[in-house]
């Protein structure tokens, strides 16, 4: 294993450390998990919280700043965040307002937000979930509660974020993420493996020249496992899967092609030219878009890609500025 | 080879149509392999042309937009542009104010720049050129004007852009882009090698448990291949190679920790965590800073440091926000 660290178990710690330190102009600690804007708890805002595994990077600790996130809780690589700094990134957010949890469908992130929730409630915190299941490769649509989040995380939070920026309600800042998140689908394909440092070998196998449509961003499988193919190809299917799951005909959406951590920017760019072919072929209008890495699994190999189905209030929400540790956006750009 | 793309001959032409349709709201294509702002050429504005291989996003496409680089010309993988892309990159951005070129010195790219000047010239361009040669370990101080340029481009890019948005003259510019490439030193560690899509097999070989420190973005030897240790003693190793070449104790700096293209960000993090901490014991201040993929080898796992030094002039234009298409920066933020 070679990788930039010292102790893999200390690794977590000196990224958290790091990350604070390289980011104190927007974020401070408020735990030794747990962070929020330099800002919070802002008056009358509600607090949006976010969190889940490290290896994810941006995700999920890198969105907190304005526009997007007010607070997120660390876990292990790969590992959901306990209750207990998700419960302090809350406190350290909510003015009164309330708190939003939004995080995406894995079984240890779940029980611990839930715990999280119970224990806040029972302080008297007003606090709302949105669990994001956007990833159309890890359940059938009749069984859409058991898919898993990924990709689609960028577009669901920037609309939470700036729904929340406007001083909305709780009620009302759930609702739109519910719907953002209802009207996003993400496929992904992984092409390598990657390793978490305190395993130290590869989290599975793929052959030299296999790669996997569907994979999910902790190595989970996916809907099939192929022979590399040219990429036109290869993006043509998970197209449509995509537009299969969800009606995107004539509709005006927020596109983002994210790299899983190992892939050249170049690579992806390469994949947005032939998805923009294909959302012309359908009539589908690209209002808003973003190339770069959004959702990784450290040093995977691959990419996914995102749409959310637009209406008017989202669409506008998204020309909100974003100033995050790692996702920055002037106002009204379209990507 | 797994990668995503096509033919890997058609590669860079489907990336450049790829970066261009997603960039559209901030770059118009100027020729097959050539880019510029929007709004160029911008009136009494110096225009900042840059370039280089692909296979280096963000650099060197990605910096074009408002606060850096007002035009760039794209080569094939790891090789520079010929002349006629960076001619058409300067045409489309001189108002009459004059371009500049910023460049890193290979010898490809030193000479097409150098050509495109003299034909630039020769129509009546007012042209000037500063070469970028940040990279300690490609020469001995002695001979610095053989070193390469790297990392560093993240900070010159940012002080040239933002005195040329200030619409100083073609003097002022060159002269802060020179004063700000003088100030600027970078290490880099490579721990794995990558593949050009061209040639379908790894740029060099490296064993499992060895790095290279000083090892160059297209896979030039470095300055010594050892085993794997510690991330925090490799550090201290590269940071006493920067501090040793210049004087940087009691200074401002600028800092950045760039990805190579397949290290996770959270590694990254780990090594800010160390540097910052010997800057403290140094008795440097970091004034401006930044950790991500700035100047990649597409996907190479290592990462490289760069430090500037800063006089108040450069410290000041820092400040200047930056919105391009790979790196975007809100008003006076220090990352």
């Amino acid at each position: 294993m070679k990788k930039l660290i010292n102790d893999p178990f200390d690794m977590v710690e000196e990224m958290v450390d790091g990350f604070i330190s390289a980011n104190d102009d927007i974020v401070k600690r408020v735990g030794r998990r747990s962070i929020a804007r330099l800002a919070s708890p802002i008056p009358n805002k509600v607090g949006i919280v976010v969190g889940g595994g490290s290896g994810h990077l941006p995700a999920f600790a890198g969105y907190v700043g304005s526009g997007m996130a007010d607070a997120a809780a660390f876990g292990n690589v790969f590992a959901s965040p306990p209750a207990k700094p998700i419960i302090e990134a809350a406190q350290a957010c909510d003015s009164g307002a309330g708190v939003i949890f939004i995080y995406g469908n894995y079984a240890g992130d779940c029980l611990n937000f839930d715990r999280a929730q119970d224990t806040l409630r029972s302080m008297g915190h007003h606090v709302e979930t949105v669990v994001m299941n956007d990833d159309v490769a890890s359940a059938a649509a009749s069984e859409a509660d058991r898919r898993r989040g990924i990709g689609g995380m960028l577009w669901v939070y920037q609309i939470a974020g700036a729904k929340a920026e406007s001083l909305a309600s709780l009620d009302e800042v759930t609702q739109v993420a519910q719907r953002a998140n209802a009207n996003t689908r993400t496929i992904g394909v992984g092409l390598t493996s990657c390793i978490v440092p305190a395993n130290g070998r590869a989290t599975f196998a793929l052959q030299d020249d296999e790669i996997e449509v569907g994979l999910g961003i902790h190595g989970e499988p996916g809907m099939k496992r192929q022979k590399i193919a040219p990429v036109d190809e290869v993006i043509e299917d998970m197209f449509e899967q995509l537009t299969e799951d969800l009606d995107y005909r004539n509709q005006r959406v927020a596109l983002s092609v994210n790299g899983l951590g190992g892939t050249p920017a170049e690579e992806l760019y390469v994949v947005y030219r032939k998805v923009k072919e294909l959302c012309d072929s359908h009539g589908i209008t690209i209002a808003h878009k973003a190339v770069g890495e959004f959702v990784t699994a450290l040093e995977m190999a691959g990419a996914s890609i995102s749409m959310t189905r637009l209406d008017h209030e989202m669409e506008a929400l998204l020309n909100t500025p974003v100033n995050t540790c790692m996702f920055k956006k002037h106002r009204g750009e379209g990507n």
